[in-house]
């Protein structure tokens, strides 16, 4: 289990929205409430866009948040308009830094909480159907980092709601086809630097918690005395694990099977579904 | 807030104590049920006594226990007669691993459990009263490595129980000068390779948890069927921040202010108090 | 780049090969004398087997080898009768524990010093080659890992020299499909506890250094006051990438093109060649 | 022995300075021309200023430069009109974040390459000397950081080069009182966020190296076609362990004795001399 948080809109430092609210993501790190385990200690990364340059910065490491000393100095010294960051707790995988989210290929960063059930067993089948091209390019031993190249290979540059179907798709039948009941349980977050999709999908219909927050002109008009909602923009979004503070009305439930897009324009909530891949 | 176990008796694995019991001393670096904390994640440090050779090995590194497979290797292949493992949560001082315990002078490794109120305040007036041959070798900056000075300073060598009570004695004493009314809070396990002295005291009277396991005889008489139990001599001993598993019988509170000396012959527990350093 | 050496015989503290000798291994992780890189700091790893345990014991760190503490500690305190350790410069691959020698499947260790050429290229044909149900136990990216679980599904535990032929043609078929011309270079050695196989090959015939030493009785005729051969067995033997140490008559340079074999009994030097897989 | 780098000008990506160079300061961490040792794989550290913020951001760790990727991807995505880079070779002093440089004190960085001679006898002589309310903050075990508090307490916030004078004339009379004959060995730059001044000294008038890059208009005449020499400002300049590049006429040593200073208007070269403290 993990936690994670992507944040799109009014440039910012990082430690606004990393440690500074009430149950931040740094807190959840120690003392989650929502996750299957309160500590996600095995390492964490942070990924921010700056802009003006190509491709994202990816800074991970494989000790606690909670403790690391370069995270708060990187978040404290920081202004990015677009970050994405996640505390991991590992299932067995091994604690090392290219296990460690966000994933990156070119400009797109990936992140995921969950897991492929009986992984260990699907993984050869999976990484078979990953392009040969990208096969190389895996680093990790993660199903998160699979989960990202099948993505990729399966067309997430030209559509991500339906490369997503199609990767949750061919888990689900090399699940199924390995005697898995539910192979898949995630919420996943993507980005290209411009928009963001979020996904809540778990194939037994019970997946980890995923919220979103409101728009900000409403919460403007619910706490007008909030410093930090006077400061950003009305395109200023959150997607959270689990929601950071305890602001009355500003968290929404992403519902199950859904992909939200927070993108230039109005934003969308979509029904998602595998797809034959 | 910390946990540590210190283990004598008839050489066994080190797995066998730190990672076998329902409620390991790794299990406690996840889920600790009596600290005021319940993650232990910041450093951990295991050290054991070799038949033969003169100086115990210290091995330290600064992320979770739980992760950590160096750690795991060298429970399953090491042996020994008398180890120490200390799992650390910092109170505001560096994750590093020269202020992971056990800390060693010479053939004398120290853990602790607890803190110096005030500590920041009174370093200076602290590091002072080390003795100036010594000084030199502080490594780390934890109140933890400075009571190990300041024992030694006090005649470690020569009279455990003495030293220890005129360390707590100048601590308090330097606390009291700063203003500070309770300044000691320790539980603290001292070992020179053949006894180990385990201290409980606090200056409030509020001690941090701290158990004996019961004489092997006696346990072996209540549970005939348990197989350790049968393997490890009359001599063997645990002491502990909290019980490893739930044996009925096996463990004994140290009372507050004591000292429990586990040492060849019978054991002993003292009362523990201050004295003028 | 990599150094390596392998140690079998009378039991010794780790520490008297890895750090005692002039030019040890560890000397070598800063000033390698006959590698293509002088420094090896990008990882290191020990392995060794205790009488009465099943399997080897493995610690393996991603730092440099001559600054580490946790190292010198083991070295000090463990006593083995067979030992590899490996010091490692990265190619490009992560350093991370992961990739770090040597490598274990059950009883086995594995180290190597080399490089295939083009592997980004054949990683995934090669991969498709491993045993499907070794497949999923790959945890890191090297070269190095891939062999030995390539030499592994081609039967290292019924013919160490065979499989280790196999595995080296399955290399050059590949690589040579992928239009490399010279796809292997390597020094191996392995071992499952109770003999090991030292390998010297290289498509060019160019092959990396590596030597074995002279047989006990010998150096203690040449040199009857190094005490060092008083103490050791007669079976006693190191194989290793540099010479440590100038003792004359010591070190003998493993042909191209070899496999040695140290064993109970008599040990032996055999032609190496690749096989067809 | 270490390396360090001080920029200061036009805003650049800390990659420009940092790897593009062809004898960079990351290249200088595995083969350093100038140093005493040609491996600086001991840690390393790189502290910037943001415009607009109060503090410099130092991110620090304990591996070598050369293979670590967060480094990598701070200096890819990062952007400073003034920044510090070290990186580190130990004399003894344990490998941890906090024996890193650069050091911080508010405002202020500083980081060091050199050694106080006899420093561990000395340390407590040392330490007593530096301000008690900043004697807490000591975070590490180096002479490196030592010197800093130590010129901290005689006044480094008003007046940097008398302060460092000072500081230098403190250690080496404590040294001479130890019966060190040669005390101080060091190139330090320290800077306060507008202004960096950097000193080449040493007891023995045998200082290590040290340059300054020549006025970039000069530069810029003798190299016209030079990109990176169009693009930033005539403020511009640079001091350095040992040149980066070979650039005809770039460099220019530091003459020993001498405080250089960086400041906006016209630069200077200051005689420098330890002075009573």
């Amino acid at each position: 289990m993990c936690r994670w948080l992507a944040y799109t809109g009014t440039p910012v430092l990082l430690d606004t929205i990393l440690y500074r609210p009430a149950h931040s993501l740094i807190d959840q790190s120690l003392h989650a409430r929502m996750g299957v385990e309160t500590t996600n200690g095995d390492g964490f990364g942070v990924g921010w866009y700056t802009p003006g340059l190509d491709t994202p910065a990816v800074v991970r490491d494989t000790g606690p948040a909670w403790n690391n000393r370069n995270l708060r100095e990187i978040a404290d010294h920081v202004r990015s308009p677009l970050f994405f960051a996640h505390i991991r707790a590992t299932t067995g995988t091994a604690v090392q830094q290219t296990n460690c989210h966000p994933f990156r290929i070119g400009r797109w960063l990936w992140m995921h909480n969950g897991a492929i059930a009986g992984f260990h067993e699907m993984r050869r089948d999976l990484a078979l159907a990953v392009d040969p091209r990208l096969f190389p390019d895996i680093e990790g031993s993660t199903d998160s980092e699979m989960m990202f190249f099948l993505a990729f290979t399966l067309g997430l540059e030209q559509d991500p709601p339906g490369a997503v179907g199609r990767m949750a798709g061919l888990v689900e039948e090399t699940g199924h086809r390995h005697g898995v009941e539910f192979p898949l349980q995630m919420t996943v977050a993507v980005t290209d630097g411009q928009s963001l999709w979020a996904f809540r999908y778990s194939s037994q219909g019970m997946s980890r918690t995923l919220y979103y927050s409101t728009r900000v002109e409403t919460l403007r008009a619910l706490h007008p005395d909030t410093a930090f909602l006077r400061d950003v923009s009305d395109e200023t979004r959150l997607v959270v694990s689990e929601p950071l503070g305890d602001l009355p009305g500003a968290w929404n439930e992403v519902p199950e099977g859904s992909c939200g897009v927070v993108q230039p324009g109005a934003d969308e909530l979509l029904p998602f579904a595998p797809r034959a891949p």
